[in-house]
């Protein structure tokens, strides 16, 4: 469970993230504020079989649609409540873009064997148990010859200025929590050896980095506020719940991050973006 | 003082990476390696005078006189012994290459005021007890409308698989070692707030990444194997002479270290390069 209000309770309990309608928006300033950095090089042809695996409220499934228009794209979602965010989310920024929706777990897919000429998914492994029985899974619904693209971030990447120990430490809260409901919130260095030991090849990893300063103050909003400190902030009550922090030392942390985002500070973190050949 | 060996000891002893011949091969390689990375963007036009502050043994000055062949270059450095190597190093890399070398402290540069057109320096703010001090000493010697372009790592970028404890202790005591001697190891961070409070404009800083997996073998050996891992170690008689660990403790973590450059392993570090005008 992902936080403590049971209004926000969500149907798949072990997301660290939660799903609350300002998580949802979080979820959204962040695709729209990464979008280049993250879907540049990503373009499938029309006509081609994609499968977007955990495509959540839709902050990814809207990118995938602007920058090819001409594929049938099917995204899927454990939850139904963020699959039917991610609905009205294309239907308001994609309009008559055709998605076949499905509801269900991505290790039991009910498709076919080699059903897509490719795979995109986003910030999802990190969320898994067993990354490498999902990729497995994926593999499957995947033709030979066929791509899988997998973008992750890895918290351990985060460094900052000013940093403090209080800073750091609510980084680790979010990644203890993600761990704690079976996730790994340091994932994207491990890309490479799971999707090469899961039996794909010419596995190609790049890093994706943001970098904030002072300079470039619509990324200090979009991504260092709005996103990253956003993040960390909404595992607050979980933190609290969860024995880890106390409000003091959590709110005192969330402060000493927000001034990595005013004028003298600055902020780093690294996503990692993989493409592979399922052979 | 950075090396217990008497025959190592230096003529400046607070150097945190220290003085000997294989120091100065690791420096060598890890500049032949990152020169892509790291140089990209920087050619000085022929006849512009340029001042190279603190060249060390001059692994960056054989890629500076390549990159910009017409210059009127000043290379200078504290360190008497390692200019001499700076020098060797140029003869038999860009023999007829005129550097004028300067043996000298960047705070007390006997040049006059404007003297420079361009102002260039690579892992050496984070060796000063004082970075802003000595970038007021570098202000006053470029002229106005010059550039300053300040290329730091920063140690907290460094993550890797697999990442054990050990490892990251290593990695925490080379850290505490350069703050021991005066410096700072994660000063690429502070980049963007130290040129602007030195009175610097128009400040861009921008990350540039190293990420070696499995499929980048030449990275593996030429930056995870002969920089960083090499780095690290060369610190081992220090951090046991400093009581931060043991012999037992430190060659595990140097173990675990070496198993990122293994199949399967993975390695990431930003560096920051900045430029920015004097006004």
């Amino acid at each position: 469970m992902t936080t403590t209000d049971p209004a926000l309770v969500s149907d798949h309990p072990a997301y660290v993230h939660g799903y609350s309608d300002t998580e949802a928006q979080r979820l959204g300033d962040q695709a729209d504020t990464l979008a280049e950095l993250l879907h540049a090089g990503t373009a499938y042809p029309p006509g081609s079989r994609v499968l977007e695996a955990g495509c959540g409220v839709g902050a990814q499934t809207v990118h995938l649609l602007a920058t090819s228009p001409g594929m049938l794209l099917t995204s899927a979602d454990i939850s139904a409540e963020s699959l039917a965010q991610a609905q009205a989310r294309v239907a308001a920024q994609a309009p008559g873009a055709e998605v076949a929706w499905h509801h269900g777990d991505l290790h039991e897919l009910p498709f076919p064997d080699d059903a897509f000429d490719h795979v995109f998914l986003c910030f999802v492994l990190e969320h898994l148990a067993d990354p490498a029985a999902g990729l497995a899974a994926l593999r499957r619904v995947l033709r030979p010859g066929g791509t899988i693209t997998v973008i992750e971030g890895d918290h351990g990447s985060a460094f900052f200025h000013p940093e403090t120990p209080a800073a750091r430490a609510t980084v680790d809260h979010l990644v203890r929590l993600q761990a704690d409901a079976g996730g790994d919130a340091l994932l994207g260095r491990r890309l490479h050896p799971l999707l090469t030991d899961a039996g794909f090849t010419d596995v190609t990893v790049r890093p994706r980095t943001v970098y904030a300063d002072a300079a470039r103050p619509a990324l200090v909003e979009g991504f260092t506020r709005r996103t990253f400190v956003a993040m960390v902030e909404a595992v607050r009550a979980d933190a609290l719940t969860a024995g880890l922090t106390t409000p003091a030392a959590f709110d005192r942390g969330i402060g000493d991050l927000r001034r990595t985002a005013e004028p003298g500070g600055t902020f780093h973190y690294t996503f990692f973006k993989a493409v592979a050949v399922n052979h």
